[in-house]
């Protein structure tokens, strides 16, 4: 399959692709910023197990106040950073932005590893924004829409719908320009792989009405379990073209989401009938407990999910919990998929659990 | 019309509001960056009119080594700025970001004067990012596309097509993102003020097929004028259920993008009925020999262009090229569109160009 060089991929903001980093012929990147005056500036990458390496990298001044590091990657896949100049954070305006850890930041996207989300010369789908009003929240909510090839020509079809959803400190755009899962299910359908889906990717945040949002939400009590079951499924049913019942509605997300996918979704199985949870949702895992108990017994939960999806990396801080989760499922005699992937708690291995897990969905 | 207070009004990245700069009931804002080590650190905004008023702006310095100006916006609207910390440009992470200026920058977006793109409480359209494919670039190419409310559920009926370009050094997101081009036509519609109609904004660069892509793209030589007549439109025209004709295509763009609309425009009249030109393109306009002299013959050009439509802000550095182009139609008895707004070279003026010119097409 020929490899289509996007015009601005992996930018969320830009015309074309931004030149900070540079990139290297033998994969390495030569970080930038002009700062004529600082005493000392760091790349900082965000996270205990960042994939660029154990940071901070420190930058050497130039002649002219360009300041430079050349680093070689650890991983391939998606790794958030930022700029600190002097003990200033901060951002270059000339490398791209994306929205995680509960601010804006950059992130450095390094290519190889067999990347699920590359955008290869398929036909493509198109990612709506969607605006639904939510008297919950008081608020107008907006939702990320991922609609197959066929949607916009196929005008007497139905599609079955996923529910994605994001982690602590990022926001609905980060399955779209972190996690490419437009092109992740593209190149899916373009070898038959998959059945063609909606994919809907909201907020995972949702403020009662007349209460003051946080500007950096991170999770926590909220009312999206409302807002997604009373306002944004039945907002999608009436504006896109999508199929009744559990059976055709799955749950899955990353981290705080996949803790969201199995506290809504096993609370609703009348609703979702697939569900899945990348690198979350796990910990404490107790059968005749967890959950309202719904696990107490394996042949009743069997006969109502058609689906239970678990995966996470190596390197995760919540692989052993989440490796728990799956024995214990194991011993229980209940049904569900297991997938070890071999990076940490970052996009790329969420893009290996998304394309293994819509594989098997509604089907 | 209810106000609707949006999740994430004027985020391009984020999960909610940002909340850098502050914003007090006054109206003042307090712009916010800390540098606990840093001599000096400044808000600066980009343009000569600016509507933020004479920058750069001086922070003093808090005890904690957080930063702050308080400052009252001279104009409502859209202006683009940044941070400089000890003469390093840098952005807050903590502030939204966008693209403009040919890097990404941050925006202050001040309320009022009758802003024609906030959010109200009507049906809204979707904005979807759209992939196709593009030989003449060898490149695969993402235009941002406005549906109307109708679009989803009236399955039948085909829309005529608005095709909307940006200025110099922006991207094809400044419509949504600076221009708020959806809520413009929502809250046209909802007021029965203008007729439905699908608003393709594509980028406006087009480097060649082999040809490296500036990363800082500002305009100049291009082969965008081909791909939007050779792949663009085709591709719409498949994916989108669009009216044909020139009587059903627009094309109108501001600064840069006024300049492209007439130049394209005029050249192409059996493709675009309707050519609106934002701030820009008037320069020097001499009806006997510009654009290869298809004013020359008043009568001719009458009967083939529905409407000519011109606009500018008294502010704007191009406003007297602008009025003169005007003028000069009127002497020669050529029919045209003109409004003079009060601001300058920003978005607040060009959404109220929108906003005019979208009631005047399709009619």
């Amino acid at each position: 399959m020929a490899e289509a060089r996007e015009w601005a991929i992996g930018g969320i903001t830009s015309a074309g692709q931004q030149p900070n980093p540079e990139r290297h012929e033998n994969g390495e990147v030569t970080f930038h910023l002009k700062a004529p005056n600082a005493k000392g500036v760091q790349v900082v990458p965000l996270g205990g197990d960042n994939g660029m390496g154990d940071g901070p990298f420190e930058m050497t001044r130039g002649d002219e106040g360009e300041w430079t590091v050349r680093l070689r990657p650890a991983r391939p896949g998606f790794h958030y950073y930022l700029f600190s100049v002097d003990g200033c954070e901060c951002l270059s305006p000339y490398a791209e932005v994306f929205y995680g850890w509960g601010r804006v930041c950059h992130g450095l996207e390094v290519p190889g590893g067999n990347d699920p989300g590359r955008a290869l010369d398929v036909s493509h789908g198109d990612v709506c924004l969607h605006w639904y009003p939510s008297p919950i929240t008081g608020r107008l909510r907006r939702a990320t829409v991922y609609t197959p090839p066929s949607y916009a020509t196929d005008l007497d079809r139905r599609y079955p719908v996923l529910h994605l959803q994001h982690g602590s400190g990022e926001s609905d755009r980060g399955w779209t320009w972190q996690g490419k899962t437009n092109f992740v299910l593209d190149n899916l359908l373009a070898e038959g792989a998959c059945e063609e889906m909606i994919v809907v990717m909201d907020n995972g945040y949702a403020t009662p009405a007349g209460v003051e949002a946080d500007p950096h939400p991170r999770g926590g009590d909220n009312v999206f379990e409302d807002v997604l079951l009373g306002e944004q499924i039945p907002d999608i049913g009436r504006r896109f073209r999508t199929l009744d019942g559990c059976g055709n509605r799955a749950l899955a997300g990353l981290s705080m989401g996949a803790g969201q996918a199995m506290r809504i979704g096993f609370k609703h199985l009348d609703t979702f009938g697939w569900i899945g949870a990348f690198s979350g949702g796990g910990r404490g895992f107790d059968p005749a407990t967890s959950f309202d108990g719904v696990f107490a017994d394996p042949k009743a939960i069997d006969s109502r999910l058609r689906l239970l999806w678990m995966g996470c990396g190596r390197l995760d801080g919540g692989y052993e919990s989440a490796k728990t989760m799956h024995e214990t499922l194991d011993a229980s005699g209940i049904a569900h998929g297991w997938l070890e992937t071999e990076g940490a708690h970052e996009w790329r291995d969420w893009q290996f659990h998304l394309q293994a897990f819509a594989q098997r969905l509604f089907r």
